[in-house]
């Protein structure tokens, strides 16, 4: 099962930095839950959350007005993942990874963007692992005002 | 035995993320040995270590130290580990992985803080693995001055 | 099979980081292909390369001649990995994972200088699995101008 949840994980982050958003979308069932804070807040047990979805329309309206709307620092992503941690409760598998991002300009000028810590609830539908939430803690809360594509 | 290695690092990073000093440390076993040395040092096989913790209670020490003199910078770690390299010899498992730590200070702003390697040795004590041997080769030695929380 | 790519691109990093480059020749088959191009480069479909090398010898000649004139920046490489996507079809092994390259000078200061893509084709030779293809995508385009070691 592991290798499985890692290969999740693996296409979450390729599809990303490919922007093949309409893709990525895949990844997560219909009640979805994705949502990204800063551990700043969550260490508060502050309940505002930098971007919010909580269903799977809400992340296809997301991605679709990402499509639409470009006005956001035209960029590349590179994400690198670390080891993860994964145990299964009751059909349930909590999953949990730190990442770092990198982000790229039109110039070729990579940069630090972000890093923190995916912890994923998954399930098994139609005999493959999908995302049921995504809950990202963000230890760099400075940038994320620049947040616009999903980490 | 691979993947309870690369547990055993995660559960180490994870620990170490958070902040939990103290359940990182149950990872060790008692005559263990702990050690940060410069890359520069280790190649010209200069003796100075940057930290080093010969036993269980010196390691111990130092994280009560911590604790209690919380002179340095507030800051959280993110932890992004790259493959391991795995062998046994003599019942004595040898690993190692290279490290990347990024540091973020209470605004939220992350930067690289410390890249290098982890050369562990590990052995199976009570059915579980434990460190009795990590040695830590920074690349980076210009900023250990700033070190305070082990890496 | 998946853990044997792995350790082959451990392997490859752990040999560049250790500046072991005639060791890492070894890991190529005979009628290899290396190169590095900019992702900028890949996406507009320019045949343009940063680094060639479409056979063996050209790759070793690429490591004898950083030998020999050793007239770039001194500096120590640390490599770090993301997940593996790995496929087979028909016999030829396609392994791709997102890496980052920080570099440290002499002073000991480290700094991100490249992040991008691996993607190889990789083959099994005398029993064990080398490179047939290695092509690096790099996000990093704007310090290409200071690439002397491989990536």
């Amino acid at each position: 099962m592991s290798s499985e949840v890692q290969n999740l994980f693996e296409t979450y982050a390729r599809l990303l930095d490919a922007d093949r958003l309409e893709d990525w979308l895949d990844l997560f069932v219909d009640g979805c839950h994705y949502e990204i804070l800063s551990r700043e807040n969550v260490a508060q047990n502050l309940p505002l959350s930098l971007m919010l979805c909580d269903s799977k329309d809400m992340l296809v309206d997301r991605v679709m007005s990402l499509r639409e709307a470009n006005i956001y620092n035209i960029h590349v992503d590179c994400h690198i993942l670390s080891f993860l941690h994964v145990e299964e409760i009751e059909g349930v598998i909590k999953a949990g990874c730190n990442y770092a991002v990198f982000q790229s300009n039109q110039e070729g000028e990579s940069r630090l963007f972000s890093v923190g810590r995916y912890q994923a609830e998954i399930i098994r539908q139609h005999g493959v692992l999908r995302f049921k939430k995504m809950r990202i803690v963000v230890d760099t809360g400075a940038v994320l005002t620049l947040l616009a594509t999903p980490l």
